[in-house]
Order: C-alpha cells, then structure tokens, then sequence
C-alpha cells in the first residue's frame, strides 16, 4: 500500500456517520428510520422508463453528445419559470446541477477560503456540513428556537464573524422539522445586505407540506441579490437522478458554472432531459398530491406514537418535510440506544451527528417517509420500551 | 448586484479559452476542428432509449432511489472486469465517477493543498489544467519528445519539486496525438514509487488506436499502487452520459470517495445502469471496431490535407486518438489566425492555451472526429490558405 499524503482538508473527516449506520441497516427486515428516501411507492419508475426512451429516441443525439455546462437547452427553458413559481419571485439566472449536494459545494467552491467563518443552524444537514469542513470553512453554529433562526443572535454572529455565507433550510428543516418564520425571512434577507453575506436557502421539502400555509422564500425577499435558493428535485421525482438547481445572482452562479466546468463538466443530459419532460407534461403538482398525503399519514403515525413515550421525551410536530427531531431526558445516549434498536432491527441518527461542534447526545433525528404504517407502529413501540429501558 | 467577495482559488482564472471559442462557433455551417466532440454517428441513441427503458422497467425503484457513493451495484460488478481487461492487470478497486473530469477533481481534493506542485505534460489537457488551478497547484511542465515524456527531465522535476501528483496521458495525448514509448511507461513508474507520487494515467483514447499495436498501460507497471487509471465511457459511448471510473490504490480511492459524498453524492444511477446494459450486452467491441473504422479514415483525410500545407509547417502523425497538432513556422500566431478562419466558417483551437505556463503562440490543435471528409477537406482548405496568406 503506497504511503500517500493526503490534503490537509481530510484532517479530522472520518466519512459520514450516517453511512457506517446505512450500512448497518442493508440487512433485511430492518425497519428505518434514519435515512431521507423518499418512499419506493413516490418513485415515478414507469413514467421516467417511458420518458427516458422518448427523450432518446426524439433528441438522442444531442442527449448523448457534450454538452454545455449551463445545462441542457430545453430543461434551463423550462427550470426557469418552474423555479420563479415555486419560490414566488423573479430570478435572473438558474444552473441545473448534480443535485442539490452539487450546489453547495459549487457555492463553497466559489466563496470559502479556509478559514472563512459560514454560519449555519444548529443542528443542521450533516452532509452539508461536511461538505463545508471539506472546504476548511470555520463553522459557526447561531441558535434556534421553535420558530428557527433568531435574528439577534443571527446579527451579533455576522457582525462578530463576518461570514461568507449563511447556510439556511427554512422549511421543515432536516434534522428538526422545524419552519422558519416569516418575519424572520424578511429580516435575515435584510442582515445578508447589510452585512454581506450570501445566504444559501436550501428548500428540497417546500412542497411537502402537511398542514398550515406556506410561507415566501427568502429569496422572494431579496433585492440585493444576496440570497441564492438551492432547488432540489430529490423529493418530488427522484433523488438517484441528481437533478437540482441553483438560483440567484448572475455573476455568483458564473463563478459557479466555471466551478462546475472543472467539477464534472456537466450534469448528464438525459437526467436533465427526463426532469424537463416530467416539468413539460405537468407530472408534478397530481404526483406530489398525491405523495403528501400519503406523507402526512405517515408524520401522524409516527407522532401518534410519540404521544405514547414516557413523560421527558420532547419531540417537534413538523408541517411538513420528512423528519422528525426527538429529544430524550439529559443523560440518554442516543448512541447506545441506536445499537440496542438495531438489535431490534430498527434504525435512527443520533442528533448529535448533526451538530457543527458536536454534543446534544439525548437527540435524535426520526424518518417517516420510507416506512409503512405498520413499520411506523412497529418500530415505535420497540424505541418506546428501549427509552423506558433507559429511563 | 451584490459585491460578493470570491475565493481566492479562482484569481486569475476566467474561464476556459475553448468555451468561448465554443461560443462563436454554435452558428451553423461552421466546421469545427476545435472540439473533442465524437462524432454524431458514434453515438448509439437507439440502442440508449431502449436500454434507458429496460433498466427502468427492470430496476426503477433502485435506480431511482438515493444510490451509494461507490457506485450502482450492478455496474461496479460489471465495471471490474471490463477495467481489468482494458488496463490489463488485476485492480484493488474500482470507483464509478461522474466523468473523468470528476476523477481529476476528486484525485485534487485528496491530494493537493495549494501550493503542492503537480507535474504535467506540456501541453497537456486544457480542462484538467484548469482543475489543478482551482486547487491552486504548482503546475511544473515537463518536456517531452515524440514519445512522449522524457524521463530524465521527470526524475530532475521530481527530485526538485516534490510534486504530490504526475498528470499524464500515455495514449494519443491531448492536445498533441504523441503516444508514451513502451520502456518510458515503465521507468516512470518506478520513478513514481522512488519518489512518492501519484500517478494519473488519463487514458480516454486508448481503444480509438488505427495503426500499431497496443501498449501496456502505466498501471500495468504498477506493484506499489501510485498508479491511478482514469477511464471514461465518453468517446466510445457517449460523453453526455457522464461516466467514467477511477481504479487503483483502495485507500486512495476511499479518500475519493469521502469527497465525492460532497461533491455529488453519487453519479446518477440511471447512466451507470445504462452504460452497465452496454458492457453486458457486449456492446463495446462491435461499436469501437465501426467507429475506429471511421475515425481512422477521418484522420488520414486530414493527414493528407496538411502534407500539402505550406514549407515550414510541422505536425503529428497520430496512432490514434481525435487529435492533430500543428506548428506553424515561427512567428505567425494561431489566435488572429483563427479570427479569420471563424470568417470562413473554420475553427480549431489555439495550441497556447494547452500550456500551464502559455507562449507557443505557432501551435494549434485540430480534431478530426467530428468532421465529415468533405468537412475535413473544405475546411484544411480554408486553413491552408490562410497560413499562405499569414507566410
């Protein structure tokens, strides 16, 4: 084995947590809990097998050639007003990327120097946090309450700072389900001018939601240009086609677009090219429907049956998304709590994976969408007794 | 518009001189020897849709579904086999990539922090070049003569500047068409285990070989694992697609790994399961055979369009390969020559920008893949009497 040194940004990066757990979990019969996979039953695959060989046979041979790295033509034709009606405002200029994991770290590719401070939710995407400490970024964690980010803390952290770049899912946010206020929105969009930050608002669970109204983008705020909306079609269509986009200011997503040139050139154009049929037929607003419903029984079982836990426990009630965020009475370790529920062939992420500076360990984050009412009922029932256990 | 501050990896980058020679030649009827595009006839757009359709109906929820990082599982399994067979040893591993544009990237992001020297050809590949850049790498040209590397030269700029990394293209090099002599391959990678460099052996071409026999690959040489193959699917199946696979050192591609989780999480599962169809179908071997057919003839038109270009004008006799590179007697510059070719509807790009360091304003490079003969002929004919005209 050759003795290769390795660049400084590996230094302290183990490989994701979530993925040892994922491996864990590849067995049969294990009931997850842990992963963000949209269910088997959302994913279109008759459809997309249908418009796959359509795209080919109509448009094959530019499907197949190079392409350019703004995207393949039709799709930005039709990404561009689909994008300015779900985040409800004008936008100058829209990338397709490789999935939205692409956009953050095309924005961390253009903006981060090591050493430059991004502030992020606390607790926030772990993925996304890796991708920044892959960057050598300095993370600073800004406080939250039931209602998300609190401007105060928001502005004393960016005036200590000076972030680069503000890190944001305002709508049931992974890992705790919560929704960023709306007032809130207008005011951190105001702090990012003031203070020159970009904020990037990552909004893959927009529509999924289960209850209440929703809520402006922050981006529908901005008159400065200084929000860049991360758009994902992971959710809504499906995530192993790694379809997302990008949308903001012209001359960031430029910078962007040479970082891509170098990144992967370009995202294959027939994943682009199913995305824009999927766009053009009107697949999406009957599919999602239909999808949240099914969801939103989902987030009630898996509530219903938190109602049952022993007094202590604390857990939010999302509007939506795919998560759930639970927090055990102080001195429960998720940690060994996760290896008995294997045991018992059932699957969290202890929260504390979450978290830019670690801690939080009597956290942990619940999936619901990849489980049947019954896997929900069943798997619940065997966390109650282990958290009673623990008591 | 907001006055964003970017990282310091992209001073002195604006974007790739061949984008926007890309640009002016998107109008029709221009004929273009300034691409690396295959040619429209390579590209097996029916066998794809039904393929496309196939693996949907078989596969979709899977493929579909989130995927690992390392790879859709069906073509990681087939994918090892094939890559043995074409690189002609046993591999450790192998690691399914977005392109092997994404395989140079992730090779920069476990190895190179800025400042680390990286020793390339000279010229070499210009998007690659750029890659290393945005790494912010020391880029150390070593000579080379028509066999390409001169190991002398090699084991000096090794000795002297440390380099973490030797970028290198053994078959039908871009931009130069040279090929990397038998007895070099070998020395060099003796002097990469003395020395403790990786090795990138970019081998796009190697299956597009129309005289001669083939040569042992680098990593053929390879018993202590410097040696890292870059293989992409896009100039015998299609670069659209965005396939290619990194194999070697296990340890090294686990790093590659890790940092693909944040570059793009996983390459669309679809393309691999695509491109997994075409290599158990047995595909390949009948398909490269027609094109090499055809390739080889597009060569040899150009080939004998530049024996009657004027006294003084020198060029490669490629094995293989999309690409021909021409000096021009001293003095006369390729760009405003290719001004005025745009004029009369020709394009090639100018050789300077194939050199980390620049200069060598006399060189151009000219592809012939994507070229009818008639093309090939109009246009070496425009070519020719500008270079009369430049005398």
């Amino acid at each position: 084995m050759p003795d290769i040194t390795y660049a400084k940004r590996f230094d302290g990066i183990s490989g994701s947590a979530i993925r040892e757990i994922f491996k864990l979990i590849a067995q049969p019969d294990m009931i997850s809990f842990a992963g963000g996979n949209p269910s088997p039953s959302a994913l279109p695959d008759a459809e997309a097998a249908r418009i796959a060989q359509q795209v080919l046979l109509e448009d094959g041979k530019r499907i197949l050639q190079y392409g350019a790295t703004e995207g393949y033509p039709p799709f930005v034709e039709s990404l561009k007003p689909y994008a300015e009606n779900a985040i409800g405002c004008a936008l100058p200029c829209v990338l397709p990327v490789t999935g939205s994991t692409q956009a953050m770290d095309l924005l961390c590719k253009a903006l981060i120097d090591p050493g430059d401070a991004i502030l992020v939710e606390d607790p926030s995407f772990l993925g996304n946090l890796q991708c920044m400490k892959l960057y050598q970024a300095k993370l600073v964690p800004v406080p939250s309450d039931e209602n998300g980010l609190l401007p105060d803390a928001l502005e004393e952290a960016m005036r200590e700072h000076h972030p680069k770049l503000l890190y944001v899912i305002p709508n049931f946010q992974n890992p705790t389900g919560k929704t960023l206020a709306a007032e809130r929105r207008e005011k951190i969009v105001e702090l990012a001018a003031k203070y020159h930050v970009v904020v990037a608002e990552d909004d893959p669970y927009r529509d999924l939601r289960y209850r209440g109204t929703p809520l402006p983008s922050l981006k529908s705020f901005d008159r400065d240009g200084w929000v860049v909306f991360l758009g994902s079609f992971s959710k809504i269509i499906s995530p192993g086609m790694r379809v997302g986009f990008m949308a903001g200011d012209a001359g960031l997503l430029r910078k962007c677009t040479m970082g891509k040139q170098s990144s992967d050139l370009h995202t294959a154009s027939l994943t682009q090219a199913i995305v824009d049929r999927f766009l053009r037929e009107g697949f999406l607003p009957g599919h999602i429907e239909r999808i949240r419903a099914d969801y939103a029984k989902q987030c009630d079982a898996m509530l219903a049956e938190l109602e049952t836990f022993p007094e202590g426990v604390r857990f939010t009630r999302p509007d939506g998304g795919l998560f759930i965020w639970v927090e055990l009475p102080e001195g429960i370790d998720a940690q060994p709590l996760l290896t008995k529920a294997i045991e018992r062939k059932v699957a969290f992420v202890p929260g504390t994976n979450f978290y830019a500076l670690g801690g939080h360990t009597n956290t942990l984050r619940l999936n619901f969408s990849n489980s049947s009412i019954g896997q929900i009922r069943t798997g619940m029932a065997a966390l109650r007794d282990l958290v009673r256990e623990a008591l």
